[in-house]
């Protein structure tokens, strides 16, 4: 069987490395063939709303699905009405994702708590969001967001105009900015028969908009059991089939939907060695509709983020425990190369391990929490 | 970086599988482009011993390794002579594990206990073999033996001239059979630096010269000790480079060494999902001289080799905790084609789940230990 790809970067690698024992093939989509995907597997290269690419990636593939969200759901759409072919997630979920707005909407019809918040699309409307929902607040693009790009934070009024001119001119959200204790992201997967299991909370620290560590599993208890059922009324609701994640920001206990992703999460790497199934085992099995592996943790895991470029690997790997991704990526500022995970058996000992490694990997960062 | 790999059966598949992630790119020579391996990565396609190949194969690579034991050592002699590049395991080690009558006499000058031998060469020294050591025994070629090919049991007397007339005319060993208790194999792995890290014994189940079944980790205790040390003294004897495997019987407590593989094992699948760090990936590891990574288990492992057809892949996954490893080979009949490891917290959970793949994927066979 082959499954299709549309994007070929490291999340592309790893899902095509958990289908091959499944005996998947996998089939990139891409704009470059010198991609992390396109070392393991094939790809077909050009544009990717090229609707010969995209009819090609239909005709060959069991099912298609996608390594990051800001793919054309019109072309994508286009490409399906003349194939039989499925496409997982659900095309309308990565339709809901693309827009801020929509994905606002779609947590607030769930009675799912988020941001307050404002479409914005001229500086009379932002003057009124401000005025609104108060300062400080978030400017963002309502689409093509991704590590913390398209994104103004304002901390006073004398903000506003900079902000407008940093984004104006494609429609906006404005929304308050949570001064959050934490941030925590659920990760879930369904099968097409509709299976679902949930991974205990990834808890997430971003620098430079970046998620730099997530440690999991996060907190349990209460706060673990309304994340989940806010995950699975989203994978109900879409009817989805594949892995989704949901960050929420914490705040005296309250979760506040930050945003959704409908693909395998950054924030799941851990599960590669810290679960019983990665993501990205469960994510194929999902689209396959295979029965779903367990999601239960194996310990207590540390995932750090590489970015910007890789440590040298004998330095990492000589860390007990330690397990390398290098994504075969060059090396650039701000550019995530790698990741690295280590499992231990209490939380102590993991936290111990990764403050060794955040120090070796982030040397100019203060020391993180 | 690359590494060559001479043949790209399952388990050249699995190392390069456990290569991407440590950015490394495999380049496999097999006969056929149609193999597991040649799924992943390219392949130089012709026989083993062309001398033009193995030149491209070690013009290419930065260390040539091997996924079976069965290459020649003279062609890969001859071909890096040429080149610097670095073949590992270390060509003496795979040499002897060729020759059945060199392993023996390799166990015996390192003081581990072995079977009792005889070469044979004619059917007269197989009657002066038979009367030395005594029946039942086992007349096995030299050369070219695995899955308990080349191999012919004597029960009687009434057997001899039948196990000639199958396997006289080349050079042959005569073994004692030994009645053992259980079987277990000791992997280790040693890199560059001389860094050697071993892994818990595997307590085999074969039928039929094939491999069923792998439980790990197997007995510990002095048991395990004395193995280890014979394993250490194998990888220091050989100033050894990757994964070695030494496959033991057990009699009464004894441990008596039956064979030895320079490579990756059949036994050590488990370790994917059942040790702290893969033998796939320490073998990587190892070859580049990369820190070796931990080898302990997690939890109570069980392999299962499916073998001739695969089961549907929904039977096996709904089993919790299963992770399904198909080859991407067609069947036959004696082939395997497939593996399954479950990890259980306890060895009686796991013996639960073990017997219960074992109905599914072995129906026709007694029920097995």
């Amino acid at each position: 069987m082959t499954i299709g790809i549309v994007g070929a970067g490291q999340l592309g690698r790893m899902l095509a490395l958990a289908a091959c024992p499944l005996r998947q093939q996998c089939l990139f989509l891409d704009r470059s063939a010198a991609t992390p995907g396109g070392q393991l597997a094939e790809s077909l290269v050009g544009e990717f709303t090229d609707p010969k690419l995209l009819d090609a990636l239909l005709r060959r593939s069991e099912v298609v699905t996608f390594d990051w969200e800001n793919v054309s759901v019109a072309a994508l759409r286009t490409a399906a009405a003349r194939r039989r072919t499925r496409i997982a997630p659900p095309l309308r979920a990565l339709g809901v994702a693309q827009d801020r707005l929509a994905e606002k909407r779609c947590f607030e019809r769930l009675g799912i708590p988020t941001t307050r918040h404002a479409a914005v699309n001229s500086r009379a409307a932002l003057l009124r969001a401000v005025a609104a929902i108060g300062l400080p607040g978030v400017l963002k693009t309502r689409r093509m967001g991704y590590d913390g790009k398209g994104q103004f934070t304002l901390r006073g009024p004398a903000d506003i105009d900079a902000a407008w001119q940093a984004l104006g001119g494609v429609p906006l959200l404005y929304e308050e900015r949570i001064d959050f204790d934490f941030e925590v992201s659920a990760i879930g997967t369904r099968n097409v028969s509709g299976q679902s299991v949930c991974y205990p909370l990834s808890l997430n620290v971003h620098h430079d908009g970046i998620l730099r560590l997530t440690r999991a599993p996060g907190p349990g208890g209460a706060l673990a059991a309304r994340a989940r059922r806010h995950l699975l009324r989203l994978l109900a609701d879409f009817n989805y089939v594949g892995v989704l994640a949901v960050e929420f920001f914490v705040k005296n206990g309250r979760l506040i939907a930050n945003e959704m992703a409908p693909r395998v999460h950054n924030s799941g790497h851990w599960t590669i060695e810290g679960a019983e199934t990665s993501q990205f085992e469960n994510h194929i099995r999902a689209i396959l509709d295979l029965p779903l592996g367990s999601a239960a943790a194996r310990g207590h895991s540390g995932m750090i983020n590489l970015v910007g470029s890789m440590p040298p690997a004998a330095r990492l790997l000589e860390i007990p425990g330690l397990h390398l991704h290098d994504y075969g990526k060059e090396p650039r500022p701000g550019r995530k190369v790698g990741h690295c995970t280590i499992v231990a058996g209490t939380s102590s000992a993991r936290d111990r391990l990764v403050r060794r490694i955040l120090r070796l990997c982030y040397p100019q960062l203060p020391a993180l929490p």
